[in-house]
């Protein structure tokens, strides 16, 4: 029988990982700070706890999965937190997105306390997390990784697991991700729209460069997107806005300048500003064809 | 037996692309301002001829393979130029990479002749046109693609010889490449440069992203290249640096704003600035490792 996880965090991403463990067999702990999200893993066969540390007190391995750094410092070392009540020997997983640095510090604390934190944030968005099939990068103890790995392969592709580095370094990894995506989203909308105002057909364009170097999963995945104007999410901007702040600002910490991230950066805001929160990220484009003039709705 | 043909421009790429057309079957005629690749084609089993003019009597197709938009006016429409010899129904294949607004105004006049004049710039450097695997970008009549197509396919992938549209639209599609390579290639180097300086191994981030949406063909082979701090060409910078240039006069005479790739173009303008302009352009990252002070040597 597997031992029983725990799991805290319940939204958009947490809810359906939280689902494939009890698919995979694994007795699962949960708390979320919304009720629906609860009831409905309860239904299917979760136990509720009302505390983070009611969730430690039960549980070997405790999986967090929150929307920024501080919902992950509040729920581990805020009041009725996870460190409160953690078993020597835990491994608590925190597949958020966060600071890298934050994810170091609460390491340190999670060591003194006699257990170990790994950071192991995902790429894939919510199909990712719905079919199983997220990658995650992982940063902290190998020894750990290799513990919970049978509860990571339950939630994503078990070939995409894959530990980047010391604490912190999923989380830089995770970085790096949204770094080169957001790159490559905004110069797909430039040349959609320098095609479109030439007269020239995007779409042949984009089947063009896939043969070639310029071939990129972004090109193929959210150039269709773009091309059929199909902003649902997928990956909610106002999240990427989100990483990318995390990226930048640990750039800054570490003196590392990226001046295409930062005009992406500024581009981001622009979607935002727009009123794009809710779509997917890939309408970063539609910043770049309201400035050239490009109608696309 | 194939038709005779004629290749003008026979430079690092013209060279392996005429000897291509001769391993093909296609006897053919050649001219170039350099004596050097002149001799090496004819004796491989070319005719030499000393003029564009001269190439333009004896031949129905016409190939040339130059450096920049200038290069190609003077040998199509300059003193003993194609333009002044060329037989009504040719088809001239221009595959250099210049300006899109140029290549418009040159098949003008090359229909006024009677002459059909395709733009089909090329992406896969100096092994593509060795191995003969270029991905080749038309823009011009179809039926005349249709009839010089074999010819095309000697040089390029088959599968890989796109009609994008009219006139100037092959041009319009190299400079998207070119974009999409640019922004992608900048990142590439930013997030080297993030993972450097925060401790983590560049190569296991780059393992992990081509696991999922950050994947392209630039993290993969050009991302392998920085790793190994391998910039021998491949393409040289100071090319890249005229297809940018090609890339934003174009998208400025469109009110196209690229706010990505104008930085883009300041780096490379840097890369230039520090001796590079011979090495290959995935050097572009240098330029950030120099900005972040991170030793790439």
């Amino acid at each position: 029988m597997n031992e029983p996880v725990g799991f805290i965090g319940l939204g958009v991403m947490g809810r359906p990982m939280a689902l494939n463990l009890l698919k995979a067999g694994f007795p699962l702990v949960v708390h979320s700070r919304s009720r629906g999200p609860v009831d409905a893993l309860v239904a299917a066969g979760a136990r509720a706890e009302a505390s983070p540390a009611g969730v430690a007190r039960q549980t070997e391995v405790i999986v967090t999965m929150l929307p920024d750094s501080p919902d992950v410092q509040l729920v581990l070392a805020g009041p009725a937190g996870v460190f409160g009540a953690v078993r020597p020997g835990a491994v608590i997983v925190d597949m958020s997105t966060i600071s890298p640095a934050v994810a170091r510090d609460l390491a340190v604390q999670a060591s003194e306390l006699g257990a170990t934190l790994l950071d192991a944030p995902v790429s894939g968005g919510e199909i990712g997390a719905i079919n199983g099939t997220l990658s995650i990068m992982v940063g902290g103890d190998a020894a750990a990784l290799e513990r919970v790995r049978p509860i990571l392969n339950a939630m994503g592709n078990a070939e995409r697991v894959t530990h980047i580095g010391g604490s912190g370094a999923g989380q830089v990894c995770k970085a790096c991700n949204q770094i080169a995506i957001g790159g490559s989203l905004a110069v797909v909308g430039e040349l959609f729209a320098l095609a479109w105002k030439t007269g020239v057909d995007p779409a042949k364009v984009r089947e063009a460069l896939l043969g070639g170097f310029a071939a990129s999963r972004v090109l193929e995945v959210h150039g269709e997107r773009i091309l059929t104007h199909n902003y649902r999410p997928g990956f909610r901007a106002g999240l990427y806005q989100k990483d990318l702040r995390i990226a930048l600002d640990t750039a800054r910490a570490h003196n590392v300048p990226m001046p295409v991230s930062a005009v992406v950066q500024q581009l981001v805001n622009a979607m935002i500003a727009a009123g794009r929160a809710d779509e997917d990220y890939s309408a970063l484009a539609t910043v770049l064809f309201d400035l050239a003039g490009v109608r696309h709705e």
